[in-house]
């Protein structure tokens, strides 16, 4: 696509300036052009780390004089190829601009740079009496979190990045640094830009600092699983407790298959059967209310005992076989590869879609485990893959595009969290058809020589304005 | 600004497909060319009443067609001059298009035309069990709350039309009409499109339906208001409660001042001194917890005693009183009007703020009212002029202008539920600086011939592409 000259003369340029920092050793760009999914690597032409927005700055400015595409890279835990370089080109590498640069605890509020993950963070925040919730599973930077709209399991209670992002610093596609907005938890000032950058996938910008909101560390928590007979009355017992209020800071579900795996990966022995895990915060009081409401809604349901965790470490060991869903999964079937993916659709066609999903499953004769956010309406597949068997490739595709059809005929999205990458492309077109040109309008106005992450959100470079001559 | 003879041009074709719906009387014109707000009035040249989204599209096809600039209007509820027709042009008064066109029980949303209230859907979901919380006052409709990203009294506990819409149909500055999302709780599928027209004031488009989140009816309700010794002790009360962690569900704050009118108004005796009014939703045993807990912070600040409502009545008596803030302010001084205004600020540095901006007022001369959305760092002056009295009115402006400088030195916002309108295009830019320039891209990108409600937001109109010729 891109001229190598031009490529090999940004190197060039680039190891003036940044000595080490700027690589184009083949293992270094083989990790930066392969994230946590299924996805094909394309691996950058070079990779630099950056320190500071000034560098960022200057990467930006380098790679547009030259025309050369650029992929901002966090830790490279996002599930869709979002930060392939499907184009080739400069991966900038934001990991080493980790400081916390500001924590405010009387606003309740941080300022960090993108490179910080969301476990640095929380140890950072340790003695202040404040924690940030936003948890996808992975040790994934605040900066990749945003770019992603992340969420993950303590969504339904304290939202998504969408909700907790307080302002963006940005460096445009032409050098231009911005703020998207002030401290202020809540402004009516002009368009609102820090939710057009959260959740872009570094497709408009490359975010270098980000302020977030905090909560207080709850002062009690409370957790516990609890099987059910049916998929259908764990799922109405979910949507019974958010109809009754009950402000439940987990709810998450997974299948027989799903249970089976946990089981044999941390040997638990859990029925087999749809299970939900709860996780209760507040003053001790409400937490013991919160569960006691919880728990008569769930025998009305039919629900199994609840076994319950409230001790830090029994705490710890429960959402410890919840947290490892992926490894025990793939254990059922070493050697395998995951396929992983999501859907969001509203939480009363939740039990259908995921019950159809299972029966696709059933019929694909493929090993495949659902767990799920179920208070979001969001739910993924682990699908797990021989990757040398092309025909089983196939049939897993196949069921993959079946089941994001069928959420986006239920009402739902593609993607509740993992965003668009390479790999949802054509169902964004058509979950929101003459919508995703308006974003590409926007794609334009912002990055008309299609510079930043080319590729995702978008298929192909087609559109681009030509370059000027430089 | 416009060509006169294709503004008559449009109003004739308006006249033939619309008949009385298309209107050039002046008293309607003079009624849809003035909010709320202290601005001048800027009459449109002929308002069209819609009744469905194919007219919107008609209506803005034809003025695109001829260059006439285009007003959405809802029911003229704005503070900024949101809605004046300062170049003149078609209002299009969205008020008749008042469907609820679905309600979802299980999944707590809903989808409405843009003309509906926020009364009105709250007493269409009577039977429900659900509830819209976000109350900015005025009964405004839902169209026009999310083009200004309205909030109110109960975002501390629900959040804003920001994070309580959860998608939008929208015609276009061409007629196109999009949907910028499914009806999922969360999604990560492109930019954010939801997020980009909450907020934008009807520059990108006209909103024609809107679908926004709902709320169980809490089990119970109870409100409270407690006088405080000072503006800081009621502050520290307010960072107390929400650093413990209790979800109140509405602080509001109301100096001295605004008490006194707040008593002569509504014939009550409350004590002249800094107040908060609280209301706690939750359990009847969560409700009790969360207000002895309050109780409990506020008297180790100094607080007097708590005045508790806890029957309908007197909760709907206790918050008539601050609902009522504008008309008591006025009542201060017959013939007067209000010159109402918003900033918000991080809440650690809102005494700070409000103590400067009390000083200001003293030195003033004038009569102020503050009453503030505590909990967001939120708060209101209610400055009252004589409208003859040029004099007055500039020593009100400076107050404001200053009061607004004064909140961005503080990293504040220059408006936290307003909007920008014609009122504050000048410290948009002084808060943002180079983002408003992206905003002005995005803006030509979307409407590149600026007919969408010009003159809001960004200043004139010198930048517009020429139109083609028609």
């Amino acid at each position: 696509m891109q001229n190598r000259h031009a490529v090999a003369d940004v190197i060039t340029k680039l190891g003036e300036r940044f000595g080490e920092r700027a690589t184009t050793v083949r293992a270094i760009r083989e990790r930066h052009g392969q994230d946590e999914s299924y996805h094909a690597p394309h691996p950058p032409d070079a990779v630099v780390f950056a320190h500071s927005t000034d560098e960022v700055c200057a990467i930006v400015e380098l790679c547009a004089a030259h025309g050369t595409p650029i992929i901002p890279y966090g830790v490279g835990t996002s599930l869709e190829g979002n930060i392939a370089a499907v184009h080739g080109g400069i991966c900038i590498d934001l990991s080493q601009m980790n400081r916390v640069l500001e924590i405010n605890r009387e606003d309740m509020d941080c300022r960090v740079q993108p490179g910080v993950t969301r476990k640095q963070l929380n140890r950072e925040l340790h003695d202040s009496g404040l924690f940030f919730p936003i948890d996808p599973g992975a040790d994934a930077t605040l900066g990749g979190m945003a770019s992603t709209r992340g969420s993950g399991t303590m969504a339904v209670r304290y939202g998504t990045m969408r909700e907790n992002v307080l302002g963006l610093e940005v460096v445009l596609a032409d050098g231009r640094v911005i703020r998207t907005a002030r401290r202020a938890r809540k402004s009516a000032a002009g368009y609102d830009l820090t939710r057009l950058f959260v959740g872009a996938e570094g497709t408009l910008g490359v975010i270098t600092e980000v302020s977030v909101r905090l909560y207080p560390v709850p002062e009690a928590i409370s957790s516990a699983v609890c099987p059910f007979p049916t998929l259908q009355s764990a799922i109405d017992t979910v949507i019974l407790t958010i109809q009754s209020g009950i402000p439940v800071a987990r709810i998450e579900i997974l299948d027989a298959t799903m249970m089976d795996a946990v089981n044999r990966y941390s040997k638990l022995d859990y029925p087999l059967q749809p299970t939900l895990f709860f996780e209760f915060h507040g003053s001790p009081a409400a937490v013991a209310e919160q569960a006691a409401h919880v728990g008569e809604i769930a025998r009305d349901q039919g629900a199994g005992d609840f076994v319950w965790a409230v001790r830090p470490e029994e705490r710890t060991r429960l959402w410890h076989a919840r947290d490892n869903t992926l490894y025990s999964a793939m254990a059922l079937r070493p050697g395998s590869r995951a396929l992983i993916t999501d859907v969001c659709v509203p939480i009363s066609r939740l039990a259908e879609c995921m019950l159809a999903t299972r029966d696709d499953i059933d019929r694909s004769k493929l090993t495949v485990c659902i767990v799920g956010h179920v208070g979001d309406g969001n739910f993924h597949l682990l699908i797990l893959v021989d990757p040398e068997d092309a025909a089983e490739i196939s049939r897993a595709k196949t069921l993959h595009d079946r089941m994001v059809m069928r959420a986006l005929a239920l009402e739902g999205t593609c993607t509740g969290e993992h965003g668009i990458g390479t790999g949802k492309i054509a169902f964004l077109q058509a979950e929101l058809g003459d919508a995703v040109a308006v974003m590409r309008q926007i794609k334009r106005a912002l990055d008309p020589y299609d510079l930043m992450n080319p590729g995702k959100i978008f298929a192909g470079t087609s559109e681009p304005l030509p370059l000027p001559i430089i």
